[in-house]
């Protein structure tokens, strides 16, 4: 596939237009136009327009999206056909949660095995994947060839634990211990996992509710003096 | 506080901001530059200076920012001040891992139950919080001023909890259930959390430089002949 260096914008929009597409399939819908599309994602048709074009052609004028074709060629662009392989690492509330709940075959990826210290957990399976001890985890590494780290430890481990991902040549890290990862020399990418940042907008927007219902309140009041 | 209409781009932004500022303050930063904090989030001083411009007068050319206060500013426009208060229902994996590692008091929310169906589960208490039958949730919210329900129930549950979270009035919904909760009539904000957006974005960067090193790799294998 031809690779034109995209903003990291567009590129985190991509999932979100991925899941209304596969919404739209699932109800029927064939093809969409862009202010259609637009609207149910809260974007303006001309920032489609030119999200999808720093991809190449999709639509055509007037004539809207085929659903189902440009629902591929993002999920292509995501690089769901790869065939990408994770570990887990930390089975502890959330690393299990992911195993039990999230599909991770739905996005492409094949869970290949998770990794705990705790010897009541090593051994357990779930959702077919097994737990193995920590201390196989380099040797793991070494002979199997894998994309993408899911890191669930507890804090204190995150920084040690990472390192030895580092240090594995690992190309990824989906970090979800809320410790910042920076190792100035690693090359692995590390996408952070803040469920702070979706709370806090959420705060945004409540603060921002609750003020304008306080001014309409306040307008009222004098309205009514 | 005033209230100007500022983009969704530049909201979702400010928890990052936060989120470094904390961690310039935590390591003794008094002052930075915008070029500087730039650098530091991967943006550029000019859109920096822009998403600060949206809420008034921050910086001072030539000098920088202060930390402390442009920190505590940030966080007033989030809403930390604001005293929110959270239920959270559905005590499951994701629940129990929310209540039992994630700080809600830092983001300035104050936990006050949680909610469940299973008698092995109501009653039990975790980091001070104490779970409640389902049962008693609609008496609970006509008693006490929630501002935001933590939805982590399972996928089936997701939209009868969700109708009577509506019905009861609540301001705001955190969904982790990854079933769309769209209710024509409610009034009540949703803020969904897609773990896939972050793990197919992290797809993307790892099929990017699998493509960037295949290329490397054959343009070398083609000076080599």
């Amino acid at each position: 596939m031809k690779r034109i260096k995209v903003s990291n914008n567009v590129i985190r929009r991509l999932p979100r237009y991925l899941r209304k597409l596969d919404e739209l399939k699932a109800s029927g819908v064939g093809r969409i136009s862009s202010s259609n599309l637009g609207q149910q994602l809260g974007l303006t048709p001309s920032q489609i327009r030119q999200d999808f074009s720093s991809f190449g052609e999709f639509g055509q004028q007037g004539y809207g999206y085929n659903v189902a074709a440009l629902r591929d060629e993002i999920a292509s662009i995501l690089g769901i056909d790869r065939g990408f392989k994770a570990i887990l690492i930390g089975v502890g509330n959330i690393g299990h949660a992911l195993m039990d709940n999230f599909c991770f075959s739905e996005w492409g990826f094949s869970l290949e095995a998770a990794f705990d210290i705790d010897p009541e957990i090593v051994g357990t399976v779930t959702k077919g994947v097994s737990v193995k001890s920590m201390d196989e985890l380099p040797d793991y590494l070494r002979t199997n060839k894998i994309d993408v780290a899911v890191l669930t430890v507890p804090k204190e481990a995150a920084v040690p634990v990472a390192r030895l991902l580092y240090n594995s040549g690992i190309s990824a890290i989906w970090n979800f211990t809320n410790v910042e990862l920076t190792e100035p020399n690693s090359s692995s990418l590390v996408e952070n996992v803040h469920f702070s940042d979706s709370l806090l907008s959420l705060s945004y927007y409540v603060s921002e509710r609750y003020d304008e219902e306080a001014a309409r309140a306040a307008r009222l009041a004098r309205s009514e003096k």
